[in-house]
């Protein structure tokens, strides 16, 4: 039988490493069986319960009061151990990082380290955006590796950034490697490529991804330019990847980079298409994984798409050994809507999936997404696929593929419309459909072509030699129409999607290429091991003695700052 | 200004072919500027008005009506082509196909071919299920072209099929290629693969998309062995692949086939789980394409999975000129479930993407899908992936990273759960991250292994030689505790994913390998068309005269259902 004794300490905050060895000292302690140190969120009560280290004298702590709880052979014991809390404290303290002085604020920290370009914030997430607000005033950029930060300060802090030239990394990011140097959690890699090969850099949304992509790379004897993390948040709709976009524009004219690596979690489709879209526009390969995102391809312009942390790795590093860039030819940009007029449900869903990773707005009766849902099949919307196969079309009606006079109705009609630029058609050859749909859809198209010169038609000729059809004599006639024919989906998919591609973002004035090309200098708010890990890398660092806004007192420090601003 | 005049016949049958062909022969009437004919559904109205070929006189049409509608310069025109609308129907009857004798009935039809093994049904959607069931009582396979099917019709006949060792192909199965003859629409293709390479086999829940694979692969100069259509839905969870595992089994045992190609749209992840499980078992490469869903890698045992059809295409070739197969060494299969203990967010959210496509139930507080969510993150169910830095476990405590704890503990806890089979864990190292995580974790881990030997712990290691807790001196102190290590996660996944994997569902009794060593004899009920296109391939083929039951009222034919019951 063992007894457990808990002690509330009302509003305290204390840096998270301090509770860890808090902990760790009362563990050591005789007679002491088990202790935990926490905030009383409800989570870690529960977690305490698990070990048998809650009892009813937990139940009035707050989320914001710390408990300490020991676990002990007998009563002595416990209360002794309570006893020495202080005391540990104290020797914690005494122990602590060599720092002859301690700088109580940003401003002063700022002060005594003038080289410092960089603050990394890690205190608890409801203090992390002030601090963050505090440094970009002082025109630094932020590693803010805090979470629990609310979206909308995510979106104030990075809009502020954004229109000063700065970077907010985070929050919630883990890692970056900067020079060099690792910010917050960073495998140490090698920087210089090896002779004839080119280092690679990576943005990340993801901060164990960008360690596990960074620590392969280098396993593989591959380099690292610069790893830079944007916080897991960054791609989602609100936030509008505003990191990733300046962190990719940065790799972008980083003449040490010659592949970057952007890795994410699933991103909202229109921030992924607008960056993937800005991707296209550099002239370095982009290695891209999206995790859990359905690939487009494998292969698209300069964008190599793949399935996993360890494959954007191998990817990367196989093109690092490639001589030079990859921008290759780009069809040339063209305005207007795409149309497509599927009688294949396939081959539209699968444009879909293609067409999504750059085209935007893109409607369908055949969507992958809600958001991509053709509200009225009879008119389209933006960018349409349209399965002409669906079961809305077929009721009493043969398929498409035997009877040409709904898509022929449609083609004159999407002809008809100003905002159509591109008119895509599908045609599948074999038994069972239409003997010669080339004789009924091509004098069409040319009658389109005819009226509109600007407006392109591209076919897509699913069939073979052996076919009744004849392969060969259904080209012809689609070729003499004027339309540009193709015998591969993914082939006209990926030409569509280039010339096609939304417009990049605007992110703003450009991040200076100077904050890759010195080693970071930086201030410490938070964790201290981040300060520590600086200055065993030699990089330039200091701690700052940071400590909650009245103690901790929310009400209070509302006041206070509500003071300071008259 | 032109006159629409429109009549409506109620409740009348008329096979979609004769429609589009009185349609194209009102057309071509002196005077006639356009004409429909259609049923009077909501959908086909709404086509018409956009045609300007709906006038009020349409309003009393119901969706069983058949709508004749005419657009004329002239009244006496428009009246003229409505006056000859029973002689072009009638003349339409006398063009068609040549065959002496026109069965009324399956029964009849099968006793004039009794080589027929097969029965394609391309009746409305509403009758189509009666004749497909009728066609399974005579111990004909289906192929069910037919849409607008109810799902509970599908779910029974395929039950049906499935308990006679039958096949029923659909509904909405556009397309097959059984012994080189194609049903409904099919490309011809070669069936003979060159010297030295072998034939691909392929299933596909979906039509145009198999038509792409099967061309793609005939103009890359593979052949094509089979190419068995499941239907639209057959990977739907309430239809659970019945068809697609069939179609799986037959080209497995197949001699001829040398490599499957599997396409689908999205399956249910249940499906698909069990669908990859039983392509596992099987010691021929299999080519995954189901299209818009994540793959979990590029290669996972004999499974080969792309991201297009195009690609799936030339993937399978490739495959189709490596000489045997590809079975390859199996892990053993381990009983239990997966405990994965994560510090890397990514990393754990990685794993589900992987692990999904073969274990099942899977649960996460990194889920996917809404359906894996780990109710509570306290307590593991089924296969669990735990990702520890998540933002419930890190309020006031240090990441997992540098604070082994709750770690520790959790590992115990798993250890003391009889289904644990197996324990997973992260060891990320670096800068920031803390100083010797494998001190702290191996002697626990030791411990685990100690008390249950059966337990396997398997350990990932990202990080470097470079890293300040030394790669090897981790790795070392891990395989001392008798951990298996890791230092990719892919690897590790891939041995979890095939040791694992959920078991392959029971598909019933096999599907007599005959049906693919024999000419495809067939009874053809609906669009012409397509025995037109059996015959032309050399098929024996014999046309169904087909009335719907009680001329269309189904009310009627309900009766006359019961009445023939008893």
């Amino acid at each position: 039988m063992t007894i457990v004794l808990t002690e509330i300490r009302k509003g305290a905050y204390y840096d998270s490493v301090v509770l860890m060895q808090l902990q760790r000292a009362l563990l050591g302690l005789p007679g002491v069986v088990d202790a935990g140190v926490v905030m009383a969120t409800p989570a870690n009560k529960a977690l305490l319960a698990q070990s048998a280290l809650l009892t009813e004298s937990a139940g009035p702590a707050l989320p914001d009061d710390l408990l300490i709880v020991v676990s002990a052979a007998d009563q002595a014991s416990a209360m002794s151990a309570l006893a020495q809390v202080d005391a540990l404290l104290t020797r914690r303290r005494s122990n602590a990082m060599d720092q002859d002085f301690r700088p109580r604020s940003l401003e002063s920290a700022a002060a005594q380290l003038p080289a410092a370009r960089w603050t990394l914030v890690s205190v608890p997430g409801r203090f992390a955006a002030g601090v963050a607000r505090q440094a970009l005033d002082l025109g630094q950029h932020v590693f803010l590796y805090s979470d629990n930060v609310s979206l909308a300060d995510e979106v104030a802090l990075k809009q502020t950034a954004r229109e000063r030239g700065l970077l907010v990394m985070g929050p919630d990011c883990g890692t970056a490697i900067v020079h060099g140097v690792g910010l917050g959690f960073a495998n140490r890699v090698r920087r210089e490529a090896a002779a004839g090969q080119g280092a690679i850099g990576i943005v990340a949304a993801s901060g164990t991804g960008l360690q596990a992509v960074a620590s392969r790379i280098h396993s593989l004897g591959g380099a690292v330019s610069h790893a830079l993390g944007t916080g897991g948040r960054d791609l989602k709709a609100e936030v509008g990847a505003g990191t990733a976009g300046q962190a990719l524009d940065l790799l972008a004219r980083d003449p040490e980079t010659r592949v970057i690596v952007l890795v994410s979690k699933p991103p909202a489709p229109v921030v992924a298409t607008r960056l993937l879209a800005q991707a296209l526009t550099c002239d370095k390969p982009v290695v891209v994984n999206f995790i859990g995102h359905p690939p487009p391809a494998r292969v698209l312009g300069n964008l190599h798409f793949v399935a996993t942390l360890d494959e954007a790795a191998e990817v990367a590093q196989r093109l690092a050994t490639l001589p030079g860039t990859e921008a290759g030819d780009r069809p040339p940009r063209r305005a207007g809507f795409l149309r497509g007029l599927f009688s294949g449900g396939t081959l539209a869903y699968e444009s879909v999936l293609v067409l999504q990773a750059l085209l935007y707005p893109l409607h369908s009766n055949s969507a992958i997404t809600a958001e991509q849902h053709l509200v009225d099949p009879l008119k389209s919307q933006g960018h349409t696929i349209l399965d002409l196969g669906g079961d809305e079309f077929t009721v009493g009606r043969l398929h498409p593929m035997m009877d040409n006079d709904l898509r022929l109705r449609r083609l004159k009609q999407e002809a008809a419309d100003p905002e159509t630029g591109l008119i895509l058609l599908d045609v599948v050859l074999g038994e069972g459909a239409h003997a010669d749909p080339a004789g009924e859809l091509a004098p069409a198209i040319a009658e389109v072509r005819r009226a509109r010169p600007e407006l392109e038609v591209w076919v897509v000729l699913v069939g073979t030699d052996l076919d009744p059809q004849g392969l060969a004599q259904q080209r012809a006639q689609f070729d003499q129409a004027g339309a540009v024919v193709f015998e591969r989906l993914t082939e006209a998919l990926h030409a569509i999607a280039l010339a096609l591609a939304v417009s990049p973002p605007d992110s703003g004035p450009p991040v200076a290429l100077e904050v890759l090309q010195t080693p970071p200098a930086a201030l410490n708010v938070g964790v201290e091991a981040f300060c520590e890990s600086l200055r065993a890398q030699g990089a330039a660092a200091i701690q700052v003695d940071w400590r909650p806004p009245a103690a901790g007192n929310e009400k209070l420090a509302g006041i206070l700052a509500r003071m300071k601003k008259k």
